[in-house]
């Protein structure tokens, strides 16, 4: 048995939630919250269930939902977007990165990565029978290398994966650099794909950068998000897509092939929610009250704080904790946390094809305040 | 813009449902029920809702799902599988599928399909950089033809698409033929991609073949099935595989790099639906009370009604109608009744390679008797 993915093993996220679990660690390693959606959204899918939505949906998605969408982009963004061509539903971001690569890459073709990035990129290129090529973020700050991305751009180039709000450092784009990538991409036809799961969670008065309002960019991407990360809800598996009608009529090819649709209930609930309110204004100075307590927090600790200045991460580095300590790779650091402190966390390693040590962990801090309480207790015991 | 899927438009089913609504057809086109779920299953949701079971599960499945398909499987088939290693919920089959394909079949591949097919079957094996060989089921009785399966296999076979009940025929593979595959692959390493998700719709006391049942198709099988079809509830995607524990390795590698995960709360409610009755047990009976009515209804219309085994479809011959109607070809026949009958069936045509035409039509009769009753009095008053 010859692997299509040899390099592959099982995400990291999955393998540090299983070891939480089995050392009762707090676990904020794999990002999800601890509490949960609204519970009119709960009381949605009730309804919907009740109403009998409970057959195939429209392939692309149940209509109200594409066009809260859309009325989402339009208020945030000034894009219109036309919720029959150009919107889809899909069973979370994940799929959605995977079915684009797929729809959109051809054998042969290769995709920059800008590194480190979410775990699935490369494997979805290389299914793809592409190449990934790597770029790396400016070391330190974890901001776009124009330079460096120009210089990997080839005529082979199919495609860009970009991410802002970024898993796993928390930068957040900003204006110019957006205009930076389509000044650099202009004379090209290389198409951006947007991973914006963390769209709402951007702080301190900053504006998260959407593909959607840089029209230079929205022509030649394709935008994807998370209802699950923006609701509370992870589990539901519900994300969207926006394209312009000809990249998404091919995404669309291959979305009918590997999905065909997206579970009726759920989106049924997440249409009537949306339609009820924009829940999503809420979610920044939700999410910025928990960062700047967790960062308080862990300042008495030992671990160092990097920047967040978007999504629910909190990026530290153990360099200054006792030498055996600091001296470990990030996944034993990582693993040592979650036995012997009771803290589950991710190494930043494992967002990086050659799994670079630069003692850095990620903390998830989508918790109730008395998890992250806990979780902080247990930090200042034990580093 | 180069196609990944140059020859593929939307699916038949989505246009077809889409002409149904539009004409106010009765729609026996696209495979769904027009009736709900088993109430305990709706209420087995709210309870999952209720319990806060909406973050990520375990990236394989719900523990309690799969320890219910493997007593399924166990109780069915007498084949002992481990939850832990040998089963992987889904979302739904047709991501199952595409799933599978992506993580066994390597460029340059071959793999074997049977027409007519399901119409992912080809576009899968197209995006894993294989070739699809079909091999035509004997025309008439639409069973496999092992002569001509044989003579399609070259070293570059890497796999055989196979499926019973039979999607849209309707015939069930016996034991005999099963154990003809078996014989057929033995000197090979060809794997077998069972689609069995009409497995539990199998009438006149027959028994349905799982790979399950056979342990030398099961060893090099993945095994393909549907919680949609056989708990009424299509629009939920949820589905699940079985296969042996290292080409579930394999699966799993894709499987998390394309929908990381399926629908927690559905995947809570099919457990506990699950646990509390082994419901698929009256399932037979209910739809071949259904089949008996619907081709006894059909009788009286000018249509020629082919064998049904299995599967929730019926398969008519429309040959014997008025010269200028069983003059057209089957997409136009089917448009012609959804639009002037009203009533939307699907061409067989739809299920070949070449889009052959022998005046042949499917109707799905997974319907209320009301339904079923309206179709077949607009069939008759029109034919
Ligand atoms: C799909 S599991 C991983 C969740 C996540 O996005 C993360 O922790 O980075
Ligand atoms: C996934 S839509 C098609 C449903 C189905 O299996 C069929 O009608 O054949």
């Amino acid at each position: 048995l010859t692997s299509r993915l040899p390099a592959v093993g099982t995400t990291i996220f999955t393998t540090m939630s299983a070891l939480a679990q089995q050392h009762g660690a707090v676990n904020l390693g794999q990002g999800f919250p601890d509490f949960d959606g609204d519970p009119r959204l709960m009381q949605a899918v009730k309804d919907a269930l009740d109403a009998g939505h409970n057959q195939y949906p429209p392939m692309a998605g149940v209509p109200a939902l594409r066009e809260a969408i859309a009325a989402k982009i339009a208020a945030l963004h000034g894009r219109a977007c036309d919720p029959g061509l150009e919107i889809t539903i899909t069973a979370g971001a994940t799929q959605a990165i995977l079915t684009a690569v797929l729809a959109l890459v051809h054998p042969g073709d290769e995709v920059i990565v800008l590194d480190p990035c979410y775990d699935s990129y490369e494997p979805s290129i290389l299914l793809a029978g592409a190449r990934a090529v790597h770029v790396a973020l400016t070391p330190g700050s974890f901001r776009p290398d124009f330079a460096a991305i120009a210089a990997a751009i080839t005529p082979r180039t199919r495609a860009i994966l970009v991410n802002t709000p970024h898993n796993p450092t928390g930068t957040v784009w900003t204006e110019a650099e957006m205009q930076q990538l389509a000044a650099l991409l202009a004379p090209t036809d290389i198409l951006v794909l947007a991973d914006e799961v963390y769209e709402h969670m951007v702080y301190d008065g900053a504006t998260h950068q959407s593909i959607a309002r840089h029209p230079a960019l929205a022509e030649r991407g394709v935008l994807i998000s998370s209802f699950g990360k923006t609701y509370h809800v992870t589990g539901w598996k519900v994300g969207f897509v926006a394209a312009p009608a000809a990249l998404m009529a091919e995404f669309r090819k291959v979305h009918q092939f590997n999905v065909f649709t997206v579970n009726t209930p759920m989106q049924h609930a997440l249409a009537a929610f949306m339609a009820d309110a924009a829940p999503y204004l809420e979610l920044p100075a939700f999410y910025q009250r928990k960062r700047d307590r967790f960062r308080a927090g862990l300042a008495g600790t030992g671990l160092a704080l990097l920047p967040c200045e978007g999504t629910y991460f909190q990026c530290v580095s153990y360099a200054g904790l006792a030498p055996d300590i600091a001296a470990l790779p990030e996944a034993a650091f990582c693993e040592w946390l979650t036995r012997e402190v009771g803290v589950a966390a991710i190494p930043l390693s494992a967002f990086y094809p050659d799994g670079r040590d630069q003692q850095f962990a990620r903390l998830c801090f989508a918790k109730r305040d008395e998890t992250l309480e806990r979780a902080l207790a247990r930090l200042r015991q034990h580093l």
